[in-house]
């Protein structure tokens, strides 16, 4: 199986973790969505991260979700898995596990509770626990509440060898991306950025090598990238302005990942838009506003002439 | 002068305070910036805002720059000066020297220090302190760190006539305008809504009577709010998708005030973009940025027939 | 099995789970800490909670631990096992098999990322989870960083038969205790109090039950509740005040666990003082600062004819 | 007029700020107040900080204040101000008016918004805001939500000559203050700890140089610094634990101030007990917990010889 490592680029699609109706995890749409995700300009997926309800599962529902996953994609795209755990014991676990079924790599969230200068010995230790497992470190301040200064990501990245990639999405963070990619001497890590990819022209022009994100449309991830390294920021900026109305709204926190598997679901990708509690479903308004901008958006892909694959 | 009171809609801008290079507030811009916002359809003034750097002037400074402001607007829309201060003391001395200088009201947002459920008695020491003067509760949790419910918010202004208005910036927030407007019973306030108007068109949906923000291109949130009421949500939304990829870009947390001050004055509305300490300016790359989202929105407004008065 | 209900009180050890000095899980010296706890004075035993280093054990270890633990208590004092988890799958699995293991009840915490007032929600969706598991509520605001206000602890007991018991550890939450005791109509829970036991006397006044914390000394907590429900408040404050020296260096968030289990290692509870990663060791000033306090303890607990059993 | 160094030392008292019943500044209450607090040991007075209801005065108040304390200190020992503000307008006229009438120096904590790694910066611009004044950095966590790292406080010492002193009420902090005074090369400054005095024996024994903080019972303070200094740690730790059971209780986060200006009260040093709003009173049940504790504190200051001067 190929491992993560720092040439990682293009789009790596944080999966959802599909469920039936009656909260099972969904065989099935687990086949259907990695076959949708691949048909859409995946160079990657990403399971078991924060938008994909990890915490629900039980260890061994994650171990077995992740094996399917491995299974069905058969080594057409590297597959990471997140293994971010308030303790070092399950996280070596469920990452050998992940390792042992075929995965590339593991992705890693300090915990809430780490105090900013503590960041060092927290990969230290994660380093230590994951061996020679390729991790993507994944610095999301929002989410987590620790900030992490880009010298101190240089310094993680100086000391940790199979530190492998960043998962970006510091917000505001372009200035990290440069500062990152202007640090002289430091290796050569993969940058993915997240976020929803409401930032991703600039994060690519700042010197990212991709995304890391599931807004419901990998075509604009893709759209994007392919633009980007082709030399066509025009392009790259028509296609990203199309979506962005949705991706806005996708983005919220609170109800963003009902969004995105009510599209998912529309358009196919998974059975049902069914999340295990706490769950958040959407209310009439905010359907009709779903709608709306679908509606808008493929007035406007069709205006560039940029339909997705539906 | 007119009082505040629940009927305000439309566009209350959140006012920039002009500098000079020098760091001295710029009474010449001040007046230039007054007209730009009222001949780009600023209904409101707000001054003395988050990003209006209110606490990096002295007291005394506050209130010149509120009776100036005043004095220019010379009556033609209501202004609401930011009130929030660490001690009542002073948020009491500010609040009666702004309405003594022709003020419509003022704003106020809790200290982060607040507990969510001390916000009543917050608000209610407000209200003392202010005595008859109108005032706008700021619900803008990702910067204040104050959640107040909407049953909270509800009981305030139930229990506190003096409370008019809500200038909401819980994001995501949208749930929130409509338990608002759906509560049986509850006094109407008024309900403007911010976070750089990257969700007004479904705000509006949603039972808001406009914005108070300070996006550098009024005209964007006149154009919504005007085709919203005129019942045109296709022709709100062409124009706020228009402006949307640099709305984005200037609600980035950090660089956002240097973003707005730059575009204002590259339009004329200030002298210069300069900040009073502790401040951010643009480097190469967000220029390079910022003029790249200017080009192609003049080519979307053009597009269609939308441009902004230059 | 006993089942945890609302006449619980006394003192509940807030168990460690001992290492050896290669990182296991350490079998003997469970066996040995066990009779130390009971020996002093326990009238119930949790395990797995904060000071438990509950994270750093996989799901594995953590069953068989708590199978360990209950085997040896062989049902003298009913054994509550910490079932927090950031989701509600392995936190039903954990609590299933604790309760098959023989436990009287699992303790939770809300997770940080909780929004005050979906404090409500979260426990019902515990409680679903539960089915008919009797659970104690851990409010602790200053790990948890959410605040449940005392009205709305009372909701959720109202709510929710199978909440049977409150760890209470806001700070400073005197009034929430007797806000809790004198709530009309409100069903009776148990009130034990953790924060290292440094306002036990208080806290006993007010109507706590007793204790749920693990300072080193569990005759502190014996002695002080023994003397409070025998009616003497003097002798209660003398045998507190001879070990509040002690008890206040314990209670540091950071080094406080190495604390405890360095004097549990010194007084034979447990073999070694070892913690799994991360882990923080006593320097040599802290030990020294440790054996200050411990040798002044010994003569402090003699002068008032309160020796601990050592 | 002295200004503040690194030669600081011995008790600093941060003082409250005495209110009518009515709510003025007690004019009188200031007198007796300075007085009682020389009386008892104090090497140094601390006005306007966090217990001083600093945000409740006036600007033109708390210039008034300071000047009546300086009159009435009469050079006996230095005054400083606490000066901490959200904007650097505000911050450098106080700091100015103070150093005018007479004070030694200013304190200055971080804003709660500032993340970590700004620290330096902002602490460069504080120093350029006041010019020669000596500045102390205030570090205290608990209330600011910043983190400072000891090796981010040794590069701002290095790179700012006029910041003399560390008031540490990290916590805990320990280790910080050994890290302080180990560093090689590190310019000496003085610290004083904060915390309410509840880590000051071994504070003193890690290199602090006294304290700065306002236990109602500054022979407290006195007794320990005294003791540690003349080489006498038990002596040190018998006066201390005799204060502990009532330091703990004044130390709660809430109802702190209320216990303090109780005391000072009941003691004599100010009128009344009464503080602005937003205020808190002691209710019956604390009013008892204090007296509880004050006679039992009386009986053991009786049994070591160490009576307060009352």
């Amino acid at each position: 199986m190929p491992r993560l490592d720092e040439t990682a680029a293009g789009v790596y699609i944080i999966a959802v973790t599909p469920f039936t109706d009656t909260g099972a995890v969904d065989l099935a749409s687990t086949e259907t969505m990695v076959e949708f995700y691949l048909a859409r300009g995946a160079t990657g997926l990403t399971v078991l991260g924060m938008m994909g309800e990890a915490p629900k599962l039980s260890g061994a529902e994650a171990i077995a979700f992740t094996r399917q996953i491995v299974r069905r994609v058969a080594g057409r795209v590297p597959v990471v898995v997140g293994a971010s755990s308030p303790g070092f014991a399950a996280m070596g676990e469920l990452s050998r596990a992940a390792m042992d079924a075929g995965a590339a790599g593991v992705m890693v969230a300090p915990p809430g509770t780490l105090r900013t200068d503590d960041s060092i010995a927290y990969f230290r230790n994660v380093a230590d626990t994951l061996g020679d497992i390729p991790f993507v470190l994944q610095d999301f301040p929002q989410a987590s509440g620790v900030q992490i200064a880009p010298a101190v990501i240089r310094r993680i990245v100086d000391a940790l060898p199979s530190c492998v990639m960043l998962k970006h999405e510091d917000w505001p963070g372009l200035n990290k991306i440069t500062w990152l990619r202007d640090a002289e001497g430091m290796r050569r890590i993969s940058i993915l950025t997240g976020n929803g990819g409401i930032f991703l022209p600039e994060e690519l022009r700042r010197g990212a090598d991709g995304a890391m994100t599931g807004f419901a449309f990998p075509e604009m991830m893709q759209g994007v990238v392919d633009a980007h390294f082709a030399g066509d920021p025009q392009r790259a900026s028509d296609i990203f302005d199309a979506y962005l109305p949705l991706a806005r709204y996708e983005q919220q926190p609170g109800p963003g990942l009902a969004v995105r598997k009510y599209i998912l679901a529309r358009r196919g990708a998974i059975a049902s838009d069914a999340q295990r509690t706490p769950r958040s479903a959407l209310n009439q308004a905010e359907i009709a506003e779903v709608e709306f901008l679908l509606a808008r958006q493929s007035d406007r892909l069709a205006a560039i002439g940029a339909a997705p694959r539906d």
